[in-house]
């Protein structure tokens, strides 16, 4: 437990030395608070607890706990603000900038075992979450309501991770991200109290009331608060989902495509852009066979009549082999392809396949490579960096999703610049002033 | 000027005593930067800039500035800062809360004559506008485009204001509010120096970069800095609106109807609710015969098939009389009943009709009174509380729209709870420490 030696040491100046004593007196109190089966220092569960899916390389915490209620987050969290212990909250781990690694030792906050759904309104279409809960599990409990939440990272997260990543998806374009889905959040800040930022217990659709605290903790990446609860928008289940793949000779065309759809008004729910290398590896990962060139797969929600539109669009763009899916199974199978793509991307090697959420302008590129290939691993870094400029020359950001973390600071810094910085760094300090809640990312 | 004298003082416990000199002083300064024209000290501007049009009495500021740059409201907010002066932010006046009154007098900083629109990006759809742009102006620009900005107060605001008041509108059930459909702003705050919510120039349709520093100042009500410029996401002009009215014998069975319209996933744009009385004052002020029973205006963007479901659902509740309008000039019609009835409501004496944008689970009340009969005023006062309580016993909000302004600090209290208040007084005074942005709103 060196390392969480060096915690205690780093964050508390106040401390002239660090004792075993002292150590085994805050594993304690967590015990007292969570239970033995609620604190663990096992080696397998902080590394397990220390990583994401990213190649950010594994950080362990010195130590991680399992709260089951808020209560225990709040008594939890006061004692590691006493001891001055870092915190670091961790959802299911799918996150991929490297925002779970202790870079500083300290607890990790597992919230795995508060996983009820709890005030369902169906008819107010509102749902509140603990962090436990997950997108599939919550649509899975919905499922003969007629309503669900339609933000979709592909991953199966927990429903709070998204919000504090503030995560989105292939939906986007028609149901927005999770800043738009979040009515209102419970918070657990560094000093244990419990905030609730849009007032306690309400869910109001809409509101102009005071500063908008909901979406200062969307996307602050564990970095402002534990959040504890989330209440979330929920939709009707559309009558009627369509979806339609097509080919096209171009990057260029099929992007002309997805300008003139969204220009004529057609409510489409998703439009995601694959590239030749991208399809060739989902076609291999499948077994597939649609044709390798740049695709759009597309789906429209809610009403049959006007996609015939977006068909005559890609068609004057030089599209061909539209071809569309109606019933559920033809929907899935399409969908699959997509869906799969970033593991059809880690059975590629070598190649960078490019996959977008064109509707909302963001692309990804998915680049395999050696992680102990330290040369292969600067050049990809390089790329990545000449890539997020490249967005940033386009007046674009260097993050569409998947937030700062770790590997994106600096870049942030290019894209808001120093006074916006300031204000960020400001904000943080009046929320954590001792800079306990995950040090050392975003900012 | 004696109010300009009291705010000097009021604000600036270092100056020992006041005299003429250090106001012509200010007053000067001002000039130097913004011209004569550009500085107004007379009574009847003072007067205009000091009231909207809600009920609140009008508190004129000390001065009017009228800069016509961002560079000129930070140098003239730069003399403000130094001299400790109140800043009040105005846009066109149209708010409801009172948010434009001088309750310190100081400085109401007019924008209207920066009124460009810059940075229309198509392809994009995003543009760029100065604080004098308002709703009807930007979407008269944009006329030969295909696309238009869709957040709808009614009134012919200034975007910037609607930014500021986080304002929305009889669309938000499809496109959002301004809080969805902010991609930037560039403010001025307090001690003069330019901030860029999202980092310069940027336009990103979806970000994760960092803190939402965008949706800080959205709904801020001109307390946190003054909005120099807002980012707007723009919509493709939906290749057909139908619009359609609909009666029904009872307000549960108009509010029924929404729920399963919106749970059967119909792709609608707005449903807008108004009760007998307030049916009643429409008709007698557009001169028209609609049924006086509670009734649904709705309308449809995009695609025409799938409206049949909400016709079939109104009948099952009991609607009757439901009429469809697809031409431009007879939706217009329909929909000049709806928007006049702000004016339709204060040509009635006395009552109190009901106008709501149930799509989005928002109601208001609208109350003609009159201001000089103060046991009128008490008695309207004591209703408007009883109702704001009501919502917020049913886990809602006193304000979906319009801001907490002068008259909702109390309710806010109320629904966000102490800690929330205290987070948003901490965020306040780290970017205003001074307190000179709009003092005594919000909080
Ligand atoms: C195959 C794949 C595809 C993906 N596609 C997308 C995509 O299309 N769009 C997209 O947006 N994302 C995508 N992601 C990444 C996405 O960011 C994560 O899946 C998710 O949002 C994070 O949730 P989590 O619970 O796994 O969080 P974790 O990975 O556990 O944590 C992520 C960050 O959030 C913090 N955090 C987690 N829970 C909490 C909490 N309760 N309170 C405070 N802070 C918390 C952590 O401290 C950390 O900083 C993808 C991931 C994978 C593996
Ligand atoms: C008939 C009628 C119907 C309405 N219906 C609706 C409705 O359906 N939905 C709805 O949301 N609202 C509605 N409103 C009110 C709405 O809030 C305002 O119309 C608008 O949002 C305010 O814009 P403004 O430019 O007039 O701001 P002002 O009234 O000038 O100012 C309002 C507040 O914003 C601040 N402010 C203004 N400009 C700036 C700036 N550039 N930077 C910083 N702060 C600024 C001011 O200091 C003040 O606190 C309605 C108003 C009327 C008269």
């Amino acid at each position: 437990m060196t390392s969480f030696i060096r915690a205690l040491r780093f964050t508390s100046p106040r401390l002239p030395f660090i004792c075993t004593g002292a150590v085994e007196r805050v594993i304690s109190a967590f015990r007292s608070v969570s239970g033995d089966e609620g604190v663990s220092v096992g080696l397998a569960v902080r590394e397990q607890h220390g990583k994401d899916e990213s190649v950010h390389r594994c950080q362990p915490p010195d130590v991680v706990v399992f709260p089951r209620s808020v209560e225990e987050v709040s008594a939890l969290a006061k004692i590691c603000h006493h001891h001055q212990l870092p915190i670091i909250p961790f959802g299911t781990g799918t996150g991929l900038e490297g925002g779970v690694g202790a870079l500083k030792g300290g607890v990790c906050f597992s919230l795995r075992k508060m996983e009820q759904v709890l005030d369902l309104h169906q008819e107010d279409f509102d749902v509140t979450v603990e962090p436990g809960v997950t997108r599939k599990s919550l649509n899975s409990y919905l499922r003969d309501t007629g309503l669900w939440f339609p933000v979709d990272p592909g991953a199966d997260a927990s429903l709070c991770g998204m919000a504090a990543t503030s995560a989105s998806g292939t939906n986007a374009v028609r149901y927005g991200t999770m800043r738009e889905n979040v009515l209102n959040l419970e918070v657990v800040l560094a000093d244990g109290t419990i905030l609730h930022t849009a007032g306690k217990g309400r869910r109001p659709r809409k509101t102009s009331a005071g500063y908008n605290l909901t979406n200062l903790f969307v996307g602050s990446e564990g970095t402002l608060g534990i959040i504890t609860k989330t209440t979330l928008r929920l939709y009707g289940i559309p009558e009627s989902m369509v979806s339609a793949v097509c080919s096209f000779p171009s990057v260029q065309s099929a992007v002309d495509s997805t300008v003139q759809i969204l220009q004529a008004g057609v409510p489409i729910a998703r439009i995601e852009f694959l590239d030749d290398v991208m399809m060739n590896a989902c076609n291999r990962f499948n077994n597939l066979s649609y044709a390798v060139t740049p695709t759009l797969f597309l789906e429209f929600h809610g009403e049959l009549q006007k996609h015939g539109g977006a068909e005559e669009i890609t068609r004057d763009n030089g599209g061909s082999d539209f071809a569309w899916a109606e019933d559920e199974e033809t929907r899935s199978r399409l969908w699959k392809a997509r869906h799969d793509a970033w593991y059809a991307a880690l059975a590629l090697r070598p190649g960078c396949p490019i996959a977008g959420h064109v509707g909302d302008g963001n692309f990804h590129c998915l680049i395999v490579l050696d992680p102990n290939d330290q040369d292969e691993v600067q050049r990809v870094h390089s790329f990545t960096e000449r890539l997020a400029r490249r967005a940033l020359s386009m007046d674009g950001t260097c993050t569409g999703e998947h937030g700062i973390g770790l590997g994106k600071r600096a870049l942030l810094k290019e894209e808001v610049g120093p006074l916006a910085i300031e204000v960020m760094q400001g904000l943080k300090a009046t929320l954590d002033p001792k800079n306990l809640m995950n040090p050392g990312k975003v900012l």
